[in-house]
């Protein structure tokens, strides 16, 4: 089995995001709680959110929309004071945050890419996801870039005919079963699931049983030796 | 001179985008009717925008973002009313509009599509710009859509060599000198620059003096004929 290209999903993959989206809403919960308690405001933003993702897309911006719909609709359309100022500022600096990369993703990667095409394969704003590439000083490993709209198993063929040898010579590497895996599976590349501490609702769903093709990993340290006991 | 890729601009070269976007700001203009005269809404308005280029990029969602922080600013943070719950209705809108190409645009592109390879190259919101091109009817013309977050000479370059046969071979045709016409122009392109009837200030830029490889067309019907008598 020859394997070219590895493809890598960025957010909690590569560097924390679902943190910050959790952190956020935590604050949300803060500036309603004279309206809502936690529980009513968490499900009405989780409806709000699914909504809006057909046209919003995934992203930071979709979620400070959703969280000012949220706020208007728990408040009757009359919210207090700087309420939807603070919103938007909470919308902003989640835009503004640090880029770290996750323990062990940059060994593992200038490893990796000694010997694979990396690829990332994200969905998510387009230029915050460039501004968060950018600023984790990943760049310079990745062959690519495909900032997506939706991840299914025609994108992954898509991709890793454009910048490899096709799906089949290709590992996926993603803390999501639902985006990273199991459409990677579909596509017929091999697959490797680095599980986040959380995941969001969304995101979820059931591994495969004992698929041929994939494996879990407790980090991302342990794909370099995965992917080249492959070959 | 070989030409073997025409790049083409979408919003307001392929269908209206900024004519939706002055609607909406008339729509904000009465709804903030009460608050600040038009002049005094447009100006933060696009103080607003402009400050916040740089983090949202280009798109329905960042202007609906820069909206809800004109109004917050206007009101003193006291929005009434259902005022915040209309600009993100008037937001959603936007993305539902009808998509219609412009006169002229199907011809033309189908013309084009027979002799060359044709890319969109557009800024925007992935998922939206996507989105359009599905309901414009236009998708199967195109070789390839590129969905980017600036329109600089790199990207030019970066793009034509991916679905092209590099830059001077290659003509870029969009409404916009800034943003269309000049970078393609610096990457080595030919330009064609086809003026809509507005263009956004951000988007204003002095055309060429006498450039060699630039026209300015009155349509996109007139493109074909163009490109073709460069060959």
């Amino acid at each position: 089995m020859r394997i070219t290209t590895v493809g890598l999903d960025a957010d909690d993959t590569l560097w924390h995001n679902e943190t910050i989206f959790r952190l956020t809403q935590d604050r949300l919960r803060g500036l309603m709680a004279g309206h809502a308690p936690a529980t009513v405001l968490d499900a009405k933003l989780a409806e709000v959110e699914a909504r809006n993702l057909r046209l919003d897309g995934y992203g930071v911006k979709g979620f400070t929309l959703s969280m000012i719909e949220t706020a208007m609709e728990l408040t009757g359309n009359a919210p207090p004071g700087r309420l939807i100022a603070d919103i938007l500022a909470a919308g902003r600096e989640m835009l503004q945050e640090p880029v770290e990369p996750l323990p062990g993703v940059e060994h593992a990667l200038a490893e990796l890419s000694q010997h694979y095409r990396l690829v990332l394969i994200t969905k998510g704003d387009l230029l915050h996801q460039e501004q968060k590439l950018a600023a984790s000083g990943l760049g310079d490993l990745f062959a690519a870039v495909e900032i997506v709209s939706e991840k299914d198993a025609a994108t992954y063929v898509r991709v890793f005919d454009r910048h490899g040898t096709g799906a089949a010579e290709a590992v996926m590497c993603g803390n999501s079963m639902r985006s990273d895996i199991l459409p990677a599976l579909e596509a017929g590349c091999w697959g490797a699931y680095v599980p986040y501490s959380i995941t969001w609702a969304h995101e979820l769903a059931d591994p495969p049983a004992d698929h041929p093709r994939c494996t879990e990993l407790p980090s991302i340290s342990g794909l370099p030796a995965w992917v080249r006991g492959l070959g």
